[in-house]
Protein backbone atom coordinates (compact mmCIF):
# COMPACT_ATOMS: atom_id res chain seq x y z
CA UNK A 1 0.00 0.00 0.00
CA UNK A 2 1.44 3.49 -0.56
CA UNK A 3 1.37 5.91 2.38
CA UNK A 4 -1.43 8.09 -0.03
CA UNK A 5 -3.77 4.85 0.02
CA UNK A 6 -2.20 4.22 3.83
CA UNK A 7 -3.42 7.62 4.86
CA UNK A 8 -7.15 7.20 3.48
CA UNK A 9 -7.09 3.99 4.96
CA UNK A 10 -5.94 5.44 8.11
CA UNK A 11 -8.80 8.45 7.70
CA UNK A 12 -11.89 6.14 7.14
CA UNK A 13 -11.52 3.97 9.80
CA UNK A 14 -11.00 7.00 12.60
CA UNK A 15 -13.95 8.21 10.83
CA UNK A 16 -15.92 4.57 11.26
CA UNK A 17 -14.69 4.65 14.95
CA UNK A 18 -15.88 7.70 15.14
CA UNK A 19 -19.72 6.68 13.77
CA UNK A 20 -19.14 4.00 16.24
CA UNK A 21 -18.67 6.01 19.24
CA UNK A 22 -21.38 8.04 18.18
CA UNK A 23 -24.27 6.12 18.12
CA UNK A 24 -23.33 3.69 21.51
CA UNK A 25 -23.17 7.14 22.72
CA UNK A 26 -26.39 8.28 21.34
CA UNK A 27 -27.81 4.97 22.84
CA UNK A 28 -26.40 6.03 26.50
CA UNK A 29 -28.16 9.02 26.12
CA UNK A 30 -31.52 7.40 25.35
CA UNK A 31 -30.83 5.05 28.71
CA UNK A 32 -30.13 8.15 30.55
CA UNK A 33 -33.74 9.39 28.98
CA UNK A 34 -35.38 6.06 30.04
CA UNK A 35 -33.50 6.03 33.59
CA UNK A 36 -35.36 9.59 34.13
CA UNK A 37 -38.86 8.49 32.65
CA UNK A 38 -38.65 5.41 35.07
CA UNK A 39 -37.69 7.45 38.16
CA UNK A 40 -40.62 10.28 37.70
CA UNK A 41 -42.70 8.06 36.83
CA UNK A 42 -42.23 5.80 40.80
CA UNK A 43 -42.28 9.15 41.93
CA UNK A 44 -45.76 10.38 40.24
CA UNK A 45 -47.20 7.06 41.62
CA UNK A 46 -45.64 7.50 45.21
CA UNK A 47 -46.62 11.20 45.74
CA UNK A 48 -49.56 10.47 43.85
CA UNK A 49 -48.55 13.34 41.10
CA UNK A 50 -50.73 13.40 38.02
CA UNK A 51 -49.02 16.44 36.73
CA UNK A 52 -45.73 14.62 36.87
CA UNK A 53 -47.74 11.00 35.43
CA UNK A 54 -49.61 13.13 32.64
CA UNK A 55 -45.77 14.92 31.40
CA UNK A 56 -43.67 11.14 31.39
CA UNK A 57 -46.55 9.83 28.85
CA UNK A 58 -46.28 12.65 26.64
CA UNK A 59 -42.38 12.17 26.66
CA UNK A 60 -42.76 8.78 26.15
CA UNK A 61 -42.88 9.99 22.29
CA UNK A 62 -39.57 11.43 22.68
CA UNK A 63 -37.74 8.10 23.65
CA UNK A 64 -39.98 6.62 20.77
CA UNK A 65 -38.47 8.92 18.21
CA UNK A 66 -34.64 7.87 20.16
CA UNK A 67 -35.16 4.16 19.00
CA UNK A 68 -36.09 5.32 15.72
CA UNK A 69 -32.97 7.40 15.67
CA UNK A 70 -30.97 5.20 16.84
CA UNK A 71 -31.61 2.29 14.98
CA UNK A 72 -30.88 3.54 11.48
CA UNK A 73 -27.90 4.84 12.38
CA UNK A 74 -26.77 1.55 13.54
CA UNK A 75 -28.58 0.30 9.99
CA UNK A 76 -26.54 2.46 8.14
CA UNK A 77 -23.18 1.44 9.77
CA UNK A 78 -24.01 -2.19 8.85
CA UNK A 79 -25.02 -0.99 5.17
CA UNK A 80 -22.07 1.12 4.86
CA UNK A 81 -19.17 0.01 6.67
CA UNK A 82 -19.96 -3.58 6.91
CA UNK A 83 -18.46 -4.09 10.05
CA UNK A 84 -17.09 -7.14 11.37
CA UNK A 85 -16.25 -9.48 14.57
CA UNK A 86 -16.33 -6.90 17.40
CA UNK A 87 -18.18 -3.92 15.85
CA UNK A 88 -20.38 -5.53 14.42
CA UNK A 89 -21.90 -7.20 17.92
CA UNK A 90 -21.24 -3.80 19.44
CA UNK A 91 -23.54 -2.67 16.67
CA UNK A 92 -25.89 -5.72 16.66
CA UNK A 93 -25.93 -4.75 20.66
CA UNK A 94 -27.42 -1.61 20.21
CA UNK A 95 -29.89 -2.61 17.78
CA UNK A 96 -31.05 -4.86 20.78
CA UNK A 97 -30.46 -2.77 23.49
CA UNK A 98 -32.65 0.33 22.49
CA UNK A 99 -35.59 -1.67 21.59
CA UNK A 100 -35.24 -2.87 25.18
CA UNK A 101 -34.75 0.66 26.43
CA UNK A 102 -38.03 1.16 24.31
CA UNK A 103 -39.82 -1.32 26.43
CA UNK A 104 -38.68 0.33 29.07
CA UNK A 105 -39.91 3.75 27.87
CA UNK A 106 -42.90 1.93 27.41
CA UNK A 107 -43.93 0.22 30.89
CA UNK A 108 -42.83 3.73 32.83
CA UNK A 109 -45.59 5.76 31.13
CA UNK A 110 -47.67 2.47 32.11
CA UNK A 111 -46.79 3.01 35.13
CA UNK A 112 -47.23 6.84 34.79
CA UNK A 113 -51.24 6.18 33.83
CA UNK A 114 -51.67 3.85 36.86
CA UNK A 115 -50.00 6.88 38.95
CA UNK A 116 -52.30 9.42 37.43
CA UNK A 117 -55.76 7.01 38.55
CA UNK A 118 -54.58 6.61 41.68
CA UNK A 119 -53.70 10.14 42.80
CA UNK A 120 -57.57 10.02 42.32
CA UNK A 121 -57.89 8.12 45.54
CA UNK A 122 -55.34 8.23 48.21
CA UNK A 123 -57.95 6.52 50.99
CA UNK A 124 -56.48 3.35 50.54
CA UNK A 125 -52.79 3.32 51.35
CA UNK A 126 -52.10 -0.56 51.02
CA UNK A 127 -49.38 -1.91 48.76
CA UNK A 128 -47.49 1.81 48.54
CA UNK A 129 -44.31 0.11 50.47
CA UNK A 130 -44.11 -3.10 48.02
CA UNK A 131 -44.56 -0.64 45.46
CA UNK A 132 -41.90 1.90 46.37
CA UNK A 133 -39.53 -1.29 47.06
CA UNK A 134 -39.88 -3.22 44.07
CA UNK A 135 -39.15 0.17 41.89
CA UNK A 136 -35.90 0.94 44.07
CA UNK A 137 -34.91 -2.29 43.01
CA UNK A 138 -35.42 -2.23 39.58
CA UNK A 139 -34.10 1.10 39.09
CA UNK A 140 -31.04 -0.42 40.46
CA UNK A 141 -30.88 -2.78 37.76
CA UNK A 142 -31.45 -0.92 35.01
CA UNK A 143 -28.75 1.53 35.86
CA UNK A 144 -26.31 -1.15 36.61
CA UNK A 145 -26.85 -2.73 33.07
CA UNK A 146 -26.64 0.83 31.65
CA UNK A 147 -23.07 1.24 33.08
CA UNK A 148 -22.07 -2.67 32.40
CA UNK A 149 -22.72 -1.60 29.06
CA UNK A 150 -20.73 1.72 29.29
CA UNK A 151 -18.13 -0.29 30.71
CA UNK A 152 -18.32 -3.20 28.46
CA UNK A 153 -18.15 -5.07 32.01
CA UNK A 154 -19.34 -8.92 31.21
CA UNK A 155 -18.74 -9.47 34.89
CA UNK A 156 -20.99 -6.55 36.21
CA UNK A 157 -24.01 -7.56 33.48
CA UNK A 158 -23.58 -11.47 35.19
CA UNK A 159 -24.58 -9.70 38.34
CA UNK A 160 -27.45 -7.94 36.47
CA UNK A 161 -29.10 -11.10 35.59
CA UNK A 162 -28.57 -12.66 39.20
CA UNK A 163 -29.98 -9.33 40.93
CA UNK A 164 -33.20 -9.87 38.29
CA UNK A 165 -33.86 -13.29 39.79
CA UNK A 166 -34.15 -11.47 43.39
CA UNK A 167 -36.68 -9.16 41.70
CA UNK A 168 -38.71 -11.70 40.44
CA UNK A 169 -38.84 -13.00 44.14
CA UNK A 170 -39.86 -9.55 45.61
CA UNK A 171 -42.95 -8.96 42.71
CA UNK A 172 -44.46 -12.41 43.61
CA UNK A 173 -43.95 -11.36 47.32
CA UNK A 174 -45.92 -8.61 46.45
CA UNK A 175 -48.59 -10.09 44.60
CA UNK A 176 -49.60 -12.38 47.17
CA UNK A 177 -49.67 -9.18 49.43
CA UNK A 178 -52.40 -7.51 46.81
CA UNK A 179 -54.37 -10.62 46.65
CA UNK A 180 -54.82 -10.57 50.47
CA UNK A 181 -55.58 -6.77 50.70
CA UNK A 182 -58.16 -6.94 47.76
CA UNK A 183 -59.64 -10.49 49.75
CA UNK A 184 -59.82 -8.49 52.47
CA UNK A 185 -61.43 -5.18 51.44
CA UNK A 186 -63.03 -6.18 48.17
CA UNK A 187 -64.14 -2.41 47.80
CA UNK A 188 -60.21 -2.05 47.16
CA UNK A 189 -59.84 -4.25 44.28
CA UNK A 190 -60.22 -1.79 41.10
CA UNK A 191 -57.57 0.42 43.50
CA UNK A 192 -55.47 -2.84 43.96
CA UNK A 193 -55.12 -3.83 40.66
CA UNK A 194 -53.74 -0.78 39.21
CA UNK A 195 -51.21 -1.47 41.82
CA UNK A 196 -51.09 -4.94 40.59
CA UNK A 197 -50.30 -3.77 36.73
CA UNK A 198 -47.74 -0.87 38.09
CA UNK A 199 -45.70 -3.97 39.67
CA UNK A 200 -45.84 -5.96 37.08
CA UNK A 201 -44.76 -3.27 34.71
CA UNK A 202 -41.53 -2.94 37.22
CA UNK A 203 -40.76 -6.69 36.73
CA UNK A 204 -40.95 -6.18 33.25
CA UNK A 205 -38.76 -3.72 33.31
CA UNK A 206 -36.22 -6.20 35.47
CA UNK A 207 -36.31 -8.71 32.54
CA UNK A 208 -35.62 -6.02 29.90
CA UNK A 209 -32.56 -5.00 32.07
CA UNK A 210 -31.83 -8.39 32.38
CA UNK A 211 -32.17 -8.62 28.12
CA UNK A 212 -29.65 -5.79 28.01
CA UNK A 213 -26.91 -7.41 30.76
CA UNK A 214 -27.40 -10.16 28.50
CA UNK A 215 -26.27 -7.76 25.16
CA UNK A 216 -23.45 -6.63 27.09
CA UNK A 217 -22.32 -10.17 27.52
CA UNK A 218 -22.67 -11.31 23.87
CA UNK A 219 -21.03 -8.46 22.97
CA UNK A 220 -17.76 -8.74 25.53
CA UNK A 221 -17.76 -12.53 25.42
CA UNK A 222 -19.03 -13.30 22.62
CA UNK A 223 -21.37 -15.62 23.61
CA UNK A 224 -25.10 -15.70 23.23
CA UNK A 225 -26.36 -16.19 26.72
CA UNK A 226 -29.49 -15.93 26.67
CA UNK A 227 -32.14 -18.76 28.08
CA UNK A 228 -28.78 -19.49 30.01
CA UNK A 229 -28.85 -20.79 33.67
CA UNK A 230 -27.52 -17.93 36.08
CA UNK A 231 -24.82 -20.65 37.29
CA UNK A 232 -23.83 -22.13 34.69
CA UNK A 233 -23.39 -18.99 33.23
CA UNK A 234 -20.95 -17.45 35.85
CA UNK A 235 -18.96 -20.50 35.27
CA UNK A 236 -18.70 -19.75 31.64
CA UNK A 237 -17.52 -16.25 32.29
CA UNK A 238 -15.27 -17.02 34.40
CA UNK A 239 -13.98 -19.70 32.86
CA UNK A 240 -13.87 -17.82 29.32
CA UNK A 241 -11.23 -15.48 31.31
CA UNK B 1 -15.08 -9.50 -15.77
CA UNK B 2 -13.33 -12.29 -17.41
CA UNK B 3 -15.83 -15.47 -18.09
CA UNK B 4 -14.64 -17.39 -14.59
CA UNK B 5 -14.70 -14.53 -12.52
CA UNK B 6 -18.29 -13.81 -13.85
CA UNK B 7 -19.20 -17.49 -13.16
CA UNK B 8 -17.40 -17.73 -9.54
CA UNK B 9 -19.41 -14.16 -8.77
CA UNK B 10 -22.78 -15.65 -10.01
CA UNK B 11 -21.98 -18.84 -8.02
CA UNK B 12 -21.04 -16.79 -4.67
CA UNK B 13 -24.48 -14.67 -5.48
CA UNK B 14 -26.59 -18.24 -5.42
CA UNK B 15 -25.39 -19.17 -2.36
CA UNK B 16 -25.72 -15.67 -0.54
CA UNK B 17 -29.75 -16.47 -2.15
CA UNK B 18 -29.50 -20.00 -0.80
CA UNK B 19 -28.38 -18.52 2.76
CA UNK B 20 -30.79 -16.07 3.09
CA UNK B 21 -34.12 -18.21 1.83
CA UNK B 22 -32.86 -20.72 4.55
CA UNK B 23 -32.68 -18.06 7.29
CA UNK B 24 -36.00 -17.08 6.47
CA UNK B 25 -37.20 -20.45 6.28
CA UNK B 26 -35.95 -21.62 9.41
CA UNK B 27 -37.86 -18.05 10.96
CA UNK B 28 -40.90 -19.51 9.32
CA UNK B 29 -40.29 -23.22 11.25
CA UNK B 30 -39.84 -21.30 14.19
CA UNK B 31 -43.38 -19.28 13.33
CA UNK B 32 -45.21 -22.48 12.91
CA UNK B 33 -44.04 -24.00 16.10
CA UNK B 34 -45.07 -20.55 17.86
CA UNK B 35 -48.13 -20.67 16.26
CA UNK B 36 -48.58 -24.45 17.46
CA UNK B 37 -47.39 -23.31 21.51
CA UNK B 38 -50.29 -20.76 21.43
CA UNK B 39 -53.05 -22.92 20.03
CA UNK B 40 -52.19 -25.66 22.70
CA UNK B 41 -51.55 -23.39 25.42
CA UNK B 42 -55.38 -22.06 24.72
CA UNK B 43 -56.95 -25.77 24.35
CA UNK B 44 -54.82 -26.45 27.82
CA UNK B 45 -56.88 -23.42 29.70
CA UNK B 46 -60.39 -24.00 27.86
CA UNK B 47 -60.32 -28.14 28.27
CA UNK B 48 -58.60 -27.47 32.05
CA UNK B 49 -55.85 -30.22 30.66
CA UNK B 50 -53.24 -29.55 32.52
CA UNK B 51 -51.01 -32.45 31.04
CA UNK B 52 -50.93 -30.20 27.73
CA UNK B 53 -50.03 -27.24 30.03
CA UNK B 54 -46.90 -29.16 31.29
CA UNK B 55 -45.61 -30.00 27.73
CA UNK B 56 -46.27 -26.19 26.39
CA UNK B 57 -43.77 -25.09 29.31
CA UNK B 58 -41.44 -27.52 28.06
CA UNK B 59 -41.45 -26.95 24.55
CA UNK B 60 -40.94 -23.54 25.11
CA UNK B 61 -37.09 -24.47 25.58
CA UNK B 62 -37.18 -25.86 22.16
CA UNK B 63 -38.48 -22.73 20.85
CA UNK B 64 -35.60 -20.36 22.47
CA UNK B 65 -33.12 -22.56 21.13
CA UNK B 66 -34.36 -21.63 17.64
CA UNK B 67 -34.12 -18.31 18.58
CA UNK B 68 -30.34 -18.65 19.15
CA UNK B 69 -29.45 -20.92 15.82
CA UNK B 70 -31.53 -18.05 13.79
CA UNK B 71 -30.37 -15.32 15.21
CA UNK B 72 -26.60 -16.83 15.25
CA UNK B 73 -27.09 -17.69 11.45
CA UNK B 74 -28.47 -14.17 10.72
CA UNK B 75 -25.65 -12.48 12.11
CA UNK B 76 -23.22 -14.75 10.38
CA UNK B 77 -24.57 -13.57 6.75
CA UNK B 78 -23.92 -10.23 8.02
CA UNK B 79 -20.61 -10.86 9.35
CA UNK B 80 -19.67 -13.12 5.90
CA UNK B 81 -22.22 -11.19 2.75
CA UNK B 82 -22.40 -8.18 4.23
CA UNK B 83 -25.50 -7.80 2.42
CA UNK B 84 -26.96 -4.06 0.87
CA UNK B 85 -30.32 -2.84 0.31
CA UNK B 86 -33.43 -5.24 0.74
CA UNK B 87 -31.22 -8.28 1.24
CA UNK B 88 -29.81 -6.13 4.56
CA UNK B 89 -33.11 -5.24 5.40
CA UNK B 90 -34.83 -9.17 4.88
CA UNK B 91 -31.86 -10.02 7.95
CA UNK B 92 -32.46 -7.36 10.46
CA UNK B 93 -35.72 -7.55 9.81
CA UNK B 94 -35.50 -11.89 10.54
CA UNK B 95 -33.32 -10.79 13.46
CA UNK B 96 -36.21 -8.64 15.35
CA UNK B 97 -39.24 -11.06 14.45
CA UNK B 98 -37.50 -13.63 16.28
CA UNK B 99 -37.29 -12.19 18.97
CA UNK B 100 -40.96 -11.35 19.12
CA UNK B 101 -41.65 -14.77 18.20
CA UNK B 102 -39.79 -16.22 21.14
CA UNK B 103 -41.85 -13.64 23.26
CA UNK B 104 -44.69 -15.25 21.86
CA UNK B 105 -43.84 -18.54 22.82
CA UNK B 106 -42.78 -17.09 26.32
CA UNK B 107 -46.29 -15.56 26.86
CA UNK B 108 -47.92 -18.61 25.87
CA UNK B 109 -46.23 -20.45 28.43
CA UNK B 110 -47.46 -17.80 30.97
CA UNK B 111 -51.11 -18.93 29.63
CA UNK B 112 -50.32 -22.81 29.84
CA UNK B 113 -49.01 -22.16 33.75
CA UNK B 114 -52.25 -20.24 34.21
CA UNK B 115 -54.02 -23.38 32.32
CA UNK B 116 -52.37 -25.83 34.90
CA UNK B 117 -53.45 -23.63 37.94
CA UNK B 118 -56.48 -23.15 36.72
CA UNK B 119 -57.23 -27.01 35.63
CA UNK B 120 -57.30 -27.41 39.65
CA UNK B 121 -60.37 -25.34 40.37
CA UNK B 122 -63.34 -25.90 37.65
CA UNK B 123 -66.23 -24.68 39.96
CA UNK B 124 -66.23 -20.96 38.98
CA UNK B 125 -66.69 -20.54 34.89
CA UNK B 126 -66.97 -17.33 34.88
CA UNK B 127 -64.44 -15.70 32.41
CA UNK B 128 -63.66 -18.74 29.85
CA UNK B 129 -66.12 -17.00 27.39
CA UNK B 130 -63.95 -13.65 27.33
CA UNK B 131 -60.91 -15.31 26.87
CA UNK B 132 -61.51 -18.25 24.39
CA UNK B 133 -63.13 -15.22 22.56
CA UNK B 134 -59.74 -13.18 22.78
CA UNK B 135 -57.30 -15.69 22.25
CA UNK B 136 -59.63 -16.79 18.99
CA UNK B 137 -58.98 -12.81 17.45
CA UNK B 138 -55.39 -13.07 18.99
CA UNK B 139 -54.38 -16.28 16.82
CA UNK B 140 -55.58 -15.06 13.74
CA UNK B 141 -53.26 -11.89 14.37
CA UNK B 142 -50.35 -13.97 14.71
CA UNK B 143 -50.76 -16.10 11.42
CA UNK B 144 -52.04 -13.70 9.36
CA UNK B 145 -48.70 -11.51 11.00
CA UNK B 146 -46.57 -14.31 9.66
CA UNK B 147 -48.03 -14.69 6.84
CA UNK B 148 -47.74 -11.57 5.39
CA UNK B 149 -44.36 -11.65 6.33
CA UNK B 150 -43.63 -15.61 3.42
CA UNK B 151 -45.59 -13.25 0.91
CA UNK B 152 -43.82 -9.92 1.82
CA UNK B 153 -47.07 -8.14 1.92
CA UNK B 154 -47.28 -4.57 3.19
CA UNK B 155 -51.35 -4.55 2.90
CA UNK B 156 -51.51 -7.58 5.15
CA UNK B 157 -49.12 -6.41 7.45
CA UNK B 158 -50.76 -2.77 7.69
CA UNK B 159 -54.06 -5.01 8.60
CA UNK B 160 -52.49 -6.67 11.46
CA UNK B 161 -51.68 -3.43 12.98
CA UNK B 162 -55.22 -2.53 12.55
CA UNK B 163 -56.38 -5.60 14.30
CA UNK B 164 -54.09 -5.34 17.04
CA UNK B 165 -55.86 -2.21 17.72
CA UNK B 166 -59.29 -4.29 17.87
CA UNK B 167 -57.71 -6.85 20.31
CA UNK B 168 -56.80 -3.85 22.20
CA UNK B 169 -60.45 -3.13 22.82
CA UNK B 170 -61.42 -6.12 23.27
CA UNK B 171 -58.81 -6.76 26.16
CA UNK B 172 -60.17 -3.87 27.99
CA UNK B 173 -63.85 -5.11 28.18
CA UNK B 174 -62.83 -8.57 29.13
CA UNK B 175 -60.79 -7.05 31.64
CA UNK B 176 -63.70 -4.97 33.22
CA UNK B 177 -65.65 -8.13 33.18
CA UNK B 178 -63.18 -10.09 34.85
CA UNK B 179 -63.07 -6.84 37.53
CA UNK B 180 -67.02 -7.30 38.20
CA UNK B 181 -66.80 -10.68 38.82
CA UNK B 182 -64.36 -10.25 41.75
CA UNK B 183 -66.66 -7.76 42.87
CA UNK B 184 -69.30 -9.84 42.97
CA UNK B 185 -67.86 -13.09 44.24
CA UNK B 186 -64.72 -12.17 46.20
CA UNK B 187 -63.59 -15.97 46.77
CA UNK B 188 -63.04 -15.96 43.05
CA UNK B 189 -60.36 -13.30 43.41
CA UNK B 190 -57.62 -15.41 43.14
CA UNK B 191 -59.32 -17.24 40.41
CA UNK B 192 -60.10 -14.26 38.09
CA UNK B 193 -56.63 -13.05 39.06
CA UNK B 194 -55.19 -15.91 36.69
CA UNK B 195 -57.47 -15.84 33.69
CA UNK B 196 -56.73 -11.63 34.12
CA UNK B 197 -52.69 -12.95 33.57
CA UNK B 198 -53.59 -14.97 30.64
CA UNK B 199 -55.94 -12.20 29.29
CA UNK B 200 -52.40 -9.68 29.64
CA UNK B 201 -50.55 -12.30 27.83
CA UNK B 202 -52.85 -12.97 24.85
CA UNK B 203 -52.64 -9.01 24.85
CA UNK B 204 -48.97 -8.65 24.91
CA UNK B 205 -48.97 -11.87 22.24
CA UNK B 206 -51.04 -9.17 20.11
CA UNK B 207 -48.65 -6.66 20.42
CA UNK B 208 -45.87 -8.78 19.23
CA UNK B 209 -48.05 -9.66 16.19
CA UNK B 210 -48.55 -5.80 15.43
CA UNK B 211 -44.16 -5.68 15.80
CA UNK B 212 -43.54 -8.70 13.46
CA UNK B 213 -46.59 -6.36 10.91
CA UNK B 214 -44.33 -3.16 11.68
CA UNK B 215 -40.57 -5.31 10.29
CA UNK B 216 -42.57 -6.56 7.07
CA UNK B 217 -43.30 -3.19 6.27
CA UNK B 218 -39.91 -1.71 7.14
CA UNK B 219 -38.76 -4.89 5.14
CA UNK B 220 -40.97 -4.50 1.95
CA UNK B 221 -41.27 -0.50 2.21
CA UNK B 222 -38.26 0.60 3.55
CA UNK B 223 -39.84 2.77 6.04
CA UNK B 224 -39.91 2.26 9.73
CA UNK B 225 -43.13 2.45 10.83
CA UNK B 226 -43.11 1.51 14.91
CA UNK B 227 -44.89 4.30 16.59
CA UNK B 228 -46.62 5.28 13.75
CA UNK B 229 -50.76 6.91 13.58
CA UNK B 230 -52.58 3.66 12.03
CA UNK B 231 -54.05 6.33 9.37
CA UNK B 232 -50.78 8.41 8.54
CA UNK B 233 -49.62 4.94 8.17
CA UNK B 234 -52.10 3.70 5.86
CA UNK B 235 -51.97 6.84 3.70
CA UNK B 236 -48.25 5.98 3.81
CA UNK B 237 -48.69 2.67 2.52
CA UNK B 238 -50.96 3.46 -0.45
CA UNK B 239 -49.32 6.90 -1.49
CA UNK B 240 -45.89 4.90 -1.44
CA UNK B 241 -46.70 2.03 -4.30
Amino acid sequence: MNSQAEEHGHHISKQFNAELEDVKNHMMEMGGAVEKQLNDALASVVNADSGLGSRIVKEDDEIDAMELKIDEEASLILARRQPAASDLRLVLAIIKTVRDLERIGDESAKIAKMGIKLSEEREFPEGFVEFKHLGESVTTLVSQALDAFARYDAEAALAVAQGDADVDKEYRSATRSMITYMMEDPRSISRVLNLLWALRALERIGDHAKNIAEHVIYLVKGMDVRHENLDSLAYQIVDAE
